[in-house]
């Protein structure tokens, strides 16, 4: 591990990219409530959070806590603090804003305050593995893409001993907080951290922060997490130059998985902006044979109107939702065995196995697969993703600041303007459930999928059946950070409203 | 076929993007002599075209036509033009801006002017199957990505049954010119069908514009075709996503293929723009077992700096510059075979099979396969692209108002601001070789493959054991159309300055 001793990315540099030097200059837009950060203060909300029984004793000191919003109101005079923060997980754009953002608050607090990074994930916590987030440092990652300041992992906090060798590390430093920016699972990790934490006196905070691109963690207060938006629009890019692909040279039909774990929200989203002739979504539960039958239904269908191409998407975790997948990953050609020669499932190209049993069924078809995951994880951050990605920064230092313990940042009203913007922390134990993992029923933060009665899905299905023989394409192109196309927050939203 | 018969894509509606609304309200920036097009002339060059010997035995009555430039002259009054418009080969961006161009420059020189464009590449011409390009059929498209408006195919011009045909509709609509956007293989084409019209006196002008994203099509006159620069930079965009995913996880070693068929320009253009660990150059001419080693020792001496990561750009074409790789193409599980059973060599995976090899030998390796292809077709054009590619329509309309055919136009000093590009004209015979295709030596126009004695390449050569060790990785982003981040002309082009 070689890369945090290497010299930090010159600022202004010949190192850096035109649009990498650019960004650097954008200022983000913040809520009201977060312009002078003496002002306000995390108050608990009218509604105390509700937390199931069966999680709740789990948690014996955690169980109790309200959910919070971010109030005009005095705070509790504090001269410093200090943060500790990682990433958890898998990149997603706006995370270096997230620490810009806590870095900021902090300044504000007093000249006494300290930002560390833990690096390569809880990884770095374990073994306290860490950099100083100073100005220097962080300057040069302001609105980049990615998560390289600090790296991340997938280290979990599960044993005894993690924990302990966790806490060891947050006292070594003397933290007020630790700031977990990660997914569900991190968030759940969180949530026995800072339970932990109350139990064995240790006074450091634990503080989530929702970032994911796959738009599964959402509750009533967590409209979407950092991440999303940037993601959906990069393989809308994508997708919408293949649609133009395909009406220019009418050859082929488009197979395109896109990236997302379990749930169809990144499809969904993408479908709206590209407007595709067909877009699978797992939670409606078809089975394979149905899937495949309408796909070589919409071909056919095509081909007596003089269309012999088209465009479709699958969400990678449409596998998950479709019973008779299980007999078919024996096809040996399509798969990726681990080194016990066991299937992975997260590995099958969902995009050839279905191009390919249509083709059994017409085997005239041209057809192209596509999987765009990657690319949209460590894309620049929209504007959207800038700017909510630093207020959550900023609200995750607050939180620390006003006591909060074993809670989520989260901003509600996120399809108005920044201005308009509320602040608020939920109890990361209100968001729980109990699940079976490995064979055991642990809590776990749910992740939502795709409500097939929701609003967008709604829509949606109003719309399918014209995408699929008009060719409605639309072409949003490359994300615009400057001039007057101001990029709209996700679709995603519109449920939420 | 029906999509010409559909209504054209309703202007300003509710079913195109921000974006594409906006992108219409681009003036493409134009060379200085194009300014007033009633006071400019192509006039013959100082040094007459050089055409070979065996190629001009079959072009009698286009082997001596002059080299010309666009200069102040007044030229010939002519009232009115009918020009023939065909796509032909796969899509790059642009292609909507030169027959914008060529409408426009038609407008100028009368009303009686008319635009009819061929429908799917040279098919149409042979079928007579077309639309008129009207300003109102033209206005949606204007830089715009894609082909769409009339659609492209690789129907080629070969058999004299096929020149006759072609006559036919070139007279049927009285055209004065016939103008074929399109690559190497196109644009030889052309030439022959300028030889057959002029052979059977039929007036009827052709002109080729350089087309192709591969950066193939190049001579002394024609620095680049257009499309290079915005899939280049359709490219760059993700292989820089990718490149920051690699350093944020640190635990995939990316193999990203890149389209582009023999030569490996878009993947040198790509290099400069993203930098990344290494980038397989075809034209260096590697052994098979060579290139593996290398990719081997570069992993090895990585893991030794402690990064077990990073991303290794690869031309479509490596594989017809390595000799083993004929025998090598037996390994099934890597093609896909043609109806025949044979292998189709083009579709060969290279980046599944480089890693397979890889992994042979370090069986830890943990590789993800990206094929970026059909998107960097497709996108907007770029700012440069559409300057470009509109500038070349205008001078195309001049070319058949002074009379010139089976020549290409072309646009030097594309480095400078367009203002000062200057215009030609060059016989597409002098860019002519003879080469065996399917056993027999024809004339064909000679493909540029990197020059590993020119600037540009030796350049990179200085560079790459840098870029090998040290994270040299640059993250140019999307395509900026607006704002002061103006997108640079490709780095290929200082091949020519």
């Amino acid at each position: 591990m070689i890369w945090y001793k290497s010299v930090a990315r010159t600022l202004f540099g010949g190192n850096m990219a035109p649009l990498e030097k650019k960004r650097l200059e954008y200022r983000p837009k913040i809520p009201g409530v977060l312009h002078d950060l003496s002002r306000v203060r995390f108050v608990p909300a009218e509604k105390t959070a509700h937390v199931r029984e069966e999680i709740a004793h789990d948690f014996p000191k955690t169980k109790d806590r309200s959910a919070h919003r971010l109030m005009s109101a005095i705070p509790v005079k504090i001269n410093s603090l200090r943060i500790g923060v990682f990433f958890s997980g898998g990149p997603a754009a706006g995370g270096h804003n997230v620490i810009w953002g806590l870095f900021e608050a902090l300044q504000q607090l007093g000249a006494g305050s300290c930002l560390i990074g833990f690096l390569s994930g809880a990884l770095g916590l374990l073994e306290n593995q860490f950099k100083n987030l100073s100005q220097k440092a962080i300057d040069p990652y302001r609105n980049q893409g990615g998560f390289d300041l600090i790296g991340t992992g997938r280290t979990k906090i599960e044993t005894e001993a993690q924990m302990a060798a966790a806490m060891q590390s947050v006292q070594e430093h003397r933290l007020d907080g630790l700031v977990v920016i990660g997914g569900d699972d991190s968030n759940t990790n969180a949530a026995h951290l800072a339970e932990y934490f109350l139990r064995k006196g240790c006074k450091t905070a634990v503080i989530g922060v929702p970032k994911t691109i796959d738009g599964d963690l959402r509750s009533s207060e967590i409209e979407i997490a950092f991440g999303f938006d940037s993601a959906c629009k990069t393989y809308a890019e994508t997708i919408g130059n293949i649609c133009r692909d395909a009406k220019s040279t009418q050859k082929y039909y488009h197979f395109i998985k896109l990236m997302g774990r379990s749930a169809s929200h990144i499809a969904l989203e993408c479908a709206f902006a590209t407007q595709p002739n067909l877009t699978l979504i797992g939670e409606e539960k078809k089975g394979l044979e149905q899937i495949v039958e309408e796909i070589v239904c919409l071909i056919e269908q095509r081909k007596q109107a003089g269309k012999e191409y088209g465009v479709i998407l699958i969400p990678e975790g449409l596998i998950e939702f479709v019973p008779e997948m299980q007999g078919l990953i024996q096809e040996p050609r399509l798969l990726d065995l681990d080194p016990h020669g066991n299937v992975k499932v997260s590995q099958i190209e969902t995009e050839k196995l279905l191009a390919s049993l249509v083709k059994k069924k017409l085997p005239s078809l041209a057809a192209q697969e596509h999987f765009l995951g990657y690319e949209g994880r460590c894309c620049f951050p929209s504007n959207f993703d800038a700017n909510y990605a630093y207020s959550l920064g900023l609200a995750a230092t607050l939180a620390v600041r006003d006591g909060l313990t074993g809670a989520i940042c989260s901003i509600s009203h996120l399809h108005k303007s920044p201005e308009e913007w509320t602040v608020n922390a939920s109890p990361i134990v209100s968001l729980m459930v109990m699940e079976k993992r490995r064979g055991k029923e642990i809590p776990v933060i749910q992740k939502a999928i795709v409500d097939i009665k929701g609003t967008l899905f709604v829509k949606f299905s109003s719309l399918r059946k014209d995408w699929e023989m008009e060719d409605r394409y639309l072409y949003p192109g490359p994300i615009q950070f400057f001039g007057d196309v101001q990029s709209e927050p996700p679709n995603t939203l519109k449920e939420s409203v």
